[in-house]
């Protein structure tokens, strides 16, 4: 790569927003914030001051005083004129695959193992510099894949790449020109009993050094302050990675203190070949056993799926700290299974949402949100309340709301990603990641707004804001998301 | 309602089409036709012929002349030169209440019984001509409703209205107007015990004699030919009708011919409702045994849901040739429970697919298919494969492909309001209810399509055909719907 001409987004100057702030300020409860002014400083992309009851006539001239501002170099976006809009933060991607983009959607009745095989690997591995055209494609594909998420309000994402150092490289300059957050991970897989010859890592070492080789280019040449991107050590899953690969990149992940990601029970016949690959000594015959001997669960692991965990699994994941990306859209079209976010959540375990693009369907995290509520009724209607009152009660506990779906999107997600103080809510020396939602709205003739699209949500006007927030999260995509903002800088703008 | 001026599209000139046409040609098969030329008979709306290996230079003149048609006096529309664009059939909902369209979305964590009482009855009630500003509500909540589901490309729509004549006449009119095919049918509900005060039916003649009234007005002032509106009998579900209402609906049905739409055993607390509500002697105490008791099920009968029928209940629904109307959105968003489709197509029932906005969130029949093919994993996931050889069979049975639920939201539909020789293929004979559908192409830069727009599909340009449908079905949207006909009749045009 020639990093010298791949830099992120410039600073802007000092900016104020004007209008209606919505965030999850708990797991389970939005704060909803009007009339209020957020100052962000162009600098540091950080909040400097939030400043209730202001508009563009009233209170900000003292809060310029006070922070030594110019109002004539301030930017202002006053979007209290437009009925609905609001100010949300953006969202936390925690499992996607960058290089499987092309096949959203596209995975007829397989399930996981099968899938890899049919679909997966062959697409993998062709973005690589040693297949004609292999840098290219990957280029193509990477800057889709960006732009598409963006557009959608990811504005942190861990992704999973390929196992093409080159191109994984490629990927992390892509996200630091656009402005995206990333985690990016060079995908090691060296296990010959599982993974075919023809997409497999030579040896323990190759995928060692490899996952060496994009830590040294992100860290050392690209953000060495990892403000932006920064490397993440990715075996693959337990079942494609040697005993002594993961040992090493244990190694590395402890050495260099990076995040470490990887999946886990997301499917019966993946646990079977763990529980077949991995003796008894390694793991004592369990999944996430199998990490913690190798010395791969610790608080900066993400661990994808974690659908079948079972009770001594999830006290381990809990006691070490380790976070559980829920991948909703992925578990239901593959047939994983229905994971226990409520179990998760009140075992202690740190959740976030992953589109797993594309074992998911969708880039994005607003569509995983609305399947958390749906597969979290679905685990709710396989308890039975016959059972007794505990039961009953256990049952409706299953449910997620639309408030904690959110916040499993935003500040559940930046925790699992070592961003909890950084991103996800709108308060003083947070960073300014956001996006601009709006929404539209209907008029006495039943007619919608004229001119810019707002996508499938009408508005009425006698909703209440909790319904107008219920109503985006069931009926949201894209369209919805106007601008996007990530450290104070705007990535994405809705044309 | 004024009805003279209250008039459907008018006929279009004749019309040929040109360009890749894919349809469900049976349950579980999609034909695809390429470079096809497709006539459409303008006074009537049907296909007159359909002509393979035809483009505009090649093949059209010889049936210009057999159909004794002018080619200057043709409307013709050839969409070979984008890149995916297709012609498919337009889509049938089977179960919908226009008049809850305004609470798409807004449910909480409530269940069917609350979620009634809460949210559904204040809304309907509203929509009374005897309530200030009712009628104009009405009216801008249906416009807005078909509106939108033409926008999504339903071509049919079978609707529950409200308590009140007046305006479910006017939704009649809406439909017609619109050019949307539609069932349109006026609730019943006169049970004192399960019904509030402020919201009932005073007696069962009063169910009756109203349900009359719109029937009157549809088929002797509105739509005498039923080629677009028809009514339909609908009583609201069985604990909300007396033992009189049913007897007396069900005799108005089956002198007039009319079809009849209702619910069936969406969830449990419903299912004991019915079972404390009517004794042995109506129904036996099963659900679908009190519609059969009442003369209310037979093949002009459409039961929404269905998640919960015992083996006797759905060899009755088969017998009676009654059909089912799956509404996985609506039945996962209020924890109803996974209705087995399969099951139901292998004992020889007609399904079809509903949004039940807004016990389902979303307008769309496209996102109802999707949530079909994921609701039928989560059936699948529901099966033990330990239990034997034939378990593990039927858990891989009971998904649903992309063919089959495409072919429930067309056809399947079709079948269900009576439809089923008249729309869902291009075939000689068949009406043109079709809708466009465009998918975004990649450059080789990774930049999407410039100027429309065209969602969340991505194509690379080396799926096959196949891919390309998966695609659209799991990441479509109303952008893809770039046009709406409706018997010819050009019904939606996307700006």
């Amino acid at each position: 790569m020639n990093g010298t001409s791949i830099t992120p987004p410039a600073a802007p100057p000092n900016q104020v927003y004007l209008g209606t702030f919505i965030y999850p300020q708990r797991h389970d409860a939005l704060a909803y914030l009007h009339n209020t002014a957020v100052y962000v400083c162009g600098a540091t992309g950080k909040i400097v001051a939030v400043e209730p009851n202001a508009d563009r006539t009233h209170g900000m001239d003292e809060t310029f005083t006070r922070l030594g501002w110019s109002a004539a170099e301030t930017r202002i976006l006053d979007i209290t004129p437009h009925p609905v809009k609001f100010f949300f933060p953006g969202f936390v991607d925690t499992h996607i695959h960058a290089s499987q983009y092309p096949n959203a959607g596209i995975f007829g009745k397989s399930t996981l193992l099968d899938w890899l095989n049919t679909y997966t690997f062959p697409l993998e591995a062709s973005l690589s510099r040693q297949q004609a055209d292999g840098i290219a494609k990957a280029k193509r594909i990477y800057t889709r894949c960006v732009r598409r998420t963006l557009a959608h309000g990811t504005t942190c994402a861990a992704y999973f790449a390929t196992r093409d150092v080159t191109t994984t490289n490629l990927l992390a300059d892509i996200c630091l020109v656009a402005g995206q957050r990333a985690l990016v991970g060079r995908v090691c897989m060296d296990e010959a009993r599982t993974c075919p010859d023809w997409y497999r890592d030579e040896s323990a070492e190759e995928s060692v050094a490899a996952t060496e080789a994009v830590a040294a280019y992100i860290t050392r040449e690209l953000d060495p302050e990892g403000h932006w991107v920064r490397p993440i050590v990715t075996p693959r899953f337990a079942p494609s990675c040697s005993k002594s690969a993961m040992v090493g990149l244990a190694q590395v992940a402890q050495r260099d203190g990076l995040f470490v990601q990887t999946h886990v029970s997301e499917n019966q016949g993946e646990i079977e070949l763990v529980r077949e690959l991995f003796p008894h000594e390694f793991g004592g015959g369990s999944y996430v056993g199998v990490y913690d001997a190798f010395g791969l669960l610790h608080s900066r692991t993400i661990l994808a799926h974690a659908v079948h965990l079972s009770e001594a699994e999830v006290r381990t994941v809990a006691s070490r700290g380790a976070g559980v990306s829920h991948c909703p859209c992925s578990n239901s079209a593959i047939t994983s299974g229905a994971a226990r976010v409520r179990w998760l959540l009140d075992r202690g375990v740190r959740v976030g949402l992953g589109t797993d693009m594309s074992g998911g369907y969708s880039p994005s995290v607003l569509e995983a949100a609305r399947q958390a509520i749906l597969v979290s009724r679905h685990v709710a209607m396989g308890i039975s309340d016959k059972d007794g009152p505990g039961r009953a009660e256990e049952k409706e506990r299953a449910k997620l709301s639309v408030e904690e779906v959110l916040w499993l999107a935003t500040g559940g997600g930046a925790s699992l990603v070592g961003l909890g103080e950084t991103m996800g809510r709108f308060e003083v020396g947070m960073e300014w990641d956001a996006q601009l939602v709006g929404l539209g709205g209907v008029d006495v003739l039943g007619e919608g707004a004229k001119g810019e699209d707002y996508g499938d949500v009408d508005v009425f006007g006698w909703e209440s804001w909790e319904d107008v927030v219920a109503k985006w999260l069931y009926n949201g995509d894209d369209r919805n998301t106007k601008k996007v903002w990530i450290r104070g800088r705007l990535v994405h703008e809705r044309q």
